[in-house]
């Protein structure tokens, strides 16, 4: 039986170097995950990274996601900009578009955009950067990766672009379904084993367990594991086994 | 009677600002020509000014090409940076994707790449740049814009790349035909009179005066005229004039 | 008679073009004003623009300020970038020292710090910023240009860095001594001659005239005029000129 | 006895992170060494990372000099870039100016200038480069480390400005006593006993081996180890040791 229950869709942050300067241990990740979201630039990520990045994933058959960010390679990303709409928008498609050339050299193509960083945090509540994302997103044809409930999201349907709620492996979660913030206790899960049974749940029952005990529902499709902390290759390696061993189908999600 | 002498395509660069700061008159030199060379961020041009670029140019049925640079902005892509192969492949496909996001979003797409600057003037001896500008065009199936006589055109007619060679109608030429370096008298011909004779003498005969007077056969399919000059758009505008009143038709060559 | 109330500060922005790009007359405006704000590389100005101007300034007498800004040439720092404490106090003292070493070739030294755009604005209220800034200055022994009333300012008095209150002599005002929001009727006076008006009222009476006519008393040492607008040159000429003949000695406030 | 044959200088480059990316272990490399080149912000280094290498070489009573590059942080600095002679110029006096203002909040400040990667070997032999780095050296009263032989030494010797000819412990040198290109068999000795030993040698005997056998004298006051190499910290450890173990005390060359 190949019900809906039994596929997920796992994301990680890749190609996250920029010139002399490197960061995860990539080839080994993408033989783990099905989508990888490749930075573009902005943040961190250079054309030859790209070109790699998109090679390797392309050979395994991983999705390609568009990464964007800020303009902010000092911040890497985790500073909000007060950008404008306009310039907000035209940063994002100048990302996909450059990343779209390497993944079609790679014989394929950017199937989805991922917000980074700030960004991502930024649009779950400014509507006017979210516009700016969403109609950048709309312009490029792709679907969105992003936090469910978030105004992005929210603005993604109504605009009819394609869009991929997703979870955290590796987050802890409040009784509301929100992030615990990351200078609270319990924001990080960092057991492998922990995450694995936590990503397991998510594909399994759509569900997730908040630090207080609650049983939370998720709507996620796409489960996103860090991909930058020491241990990152093998959470997710934990991840991808508990998958395998529940019959869990690691699939893209668009 | 309409024959091959009777078109000459004229291009010039634009969206050559960033920022805060601009250059030309982009949309008033729109209006004259059949090609703009559109700067892709890595010497000048930012997103929002490649999607304003864009969109002018595609209004007037105006063909796009790719305004390719080394990763310069300081320098305005005007120093040789000696990029290696691979790094400086990856930097134009990088360029060339991104504005092609911008002119997909217009309606159009980009026709061509042009090389800006002091990577035009190496590649036309520097045969590992030129391998490498000449490989990204190839990846973008894109034709390429340059000087007759180059390394660079040569690798890619061998590589079976379109190629447009152009003339520019501004500067002065040798009578073996190579241009008049820019620290020499009769380097840049300033006189917009002059340089509309210039531009029709190319499209009507295929040839050009040299300073010595010996007149000297070009194999151009297109004309350059500078852009960033103060008295850019009154010398486009004599050079346009001379070609209406001479029955040339101005039309792009991709 | 020469009391405090005959002489007075002039500032205006200057060095803000960055390799191709250029905005001032910045020759020009030096001969008219006691103090230069000279941006340090981070929202515009080139290592080259820095000892020109440096040197310009010096020549002519004129204090040379660090106008210090996000790092942020694509938005000329003028959005807001949420930096942490560190990096933003970081940020600022490595302006100041890179601007110091060309006013140390040029004979003089750095006076004071002025913050630009978004950073100015934003540590008039944003207490962490503020103190970023106060602690690079510091730090570096100079003086701060600020807002009167702002969170920076008194953070500045606090920890006993000098201070020089300014205001705008092209802005409008509120009767409670605040501008009037740029977006909003009446926040710019563009007319040379009122701003040469409402210069020498703030030389001579301490006040201003708000948009509703009220009379507001103002603790300005120092009048900044803006240098980036096409009728500049002549708006810092008349004011200038009317202080000239008012009696009114130019001079620096630190 | 303490002659002059007893003292070494031992320098290694710091400091090469940005924003988000690290490279080597500067803390334990600081303990080891008494010059560290810090890199200024143009191939890596940002200001909170040069602040904080500042303040623990200041700790340790370790020289502090001004690793300055072309502006090329996607090129790490290794590239050349055919920057005119004021421009080189200004972007060293920047580089350096920006580093003393943290050196300085450290309780002391920049001793010296040491050109990095594509710069400093192009300095060797181009002669309008190498008098832009000289001149801003001289402009900033400070000293310069660089290759015996180059044209850069030559120029500043002849400008008055102190020098400090080094060698390289851990590269091959030729029977003329230059260094064996890094594309050849022998460029790099990796292991660190060898390293150790050859360093001795060189603060002892004034000597290096060449790769023929050939003994070559060198007049080396200061002996540079890599710091990015994954054994760099070991090398310079077992160098330390051996220098220690000789007798030859590690000390400051200006």
């Amino acid at each position: 039986m190949t019900d809906h229950a039994t596929t997920i869709d796992l994301n990680v942050d890749l190609g996250e170097g920029f010139g002399r300067w490197s960061i995860a241990d990539d080839a080994a990740l993408l033989d783990l995950v099905s989508s990888a979201n490749v930075a573009c630039g902005f943040h961190a990520g250079d054309p030859s990274i790209m070109r790699r990045t998109c090679g390797a994933a392309a050979e395994r058959g991983v999705r390609i996601g568009a990464h964007v960010a800020y303009r902010d390679l000092a911040g890497f990303g985790r500073r909000f900009v007060d950008a404008g709409y306009a310039e907000l928008r035209d940063d994002v498609l100048y990302q996909v578009g450059a990343l779209d050339a390497f993944a079609r050299v790679a014989g394929t193509q950017v199937s989805y955009v991922k917000p980074h960083g700030a960004l991502y945090n930024t649009i779950v509540h400014h509507e006017e950067q979210a516009r700016a994302v969403v109609d950048a997103v709309a312009e490029a044809g792709l679907a969105l990766v992003g936090l469910p409930g978030s105004a992005v999201l929210a603005l993604a349907v109504a605009a009819g672009v394609p869009t991929v709620p997703e979870a955290f492996g590796d987050r802890g979660y409040r009784a509301d379904g929100t992030l615990v913030p990351r200078r609270e206790p319990g924001a990080l899960v960092t057991d492998p084993a922990e995450v694995a049974s936590r990503v397991r749940r998510l594909a399994r029952e759509h569900t997730v367990l908040a630090v207080d005990g609650t049983v939370v529902s998720s709507p996620a499709r796409s489960v996103c594991l860090h991909s930058d902390s020491p241990g990152a290759l093998a959470t997710v390696a934990a991840a991808r086994a508990a998958l395998d061993a529940a019959g869990v189908a690691v699939l893209p999600a668009v």
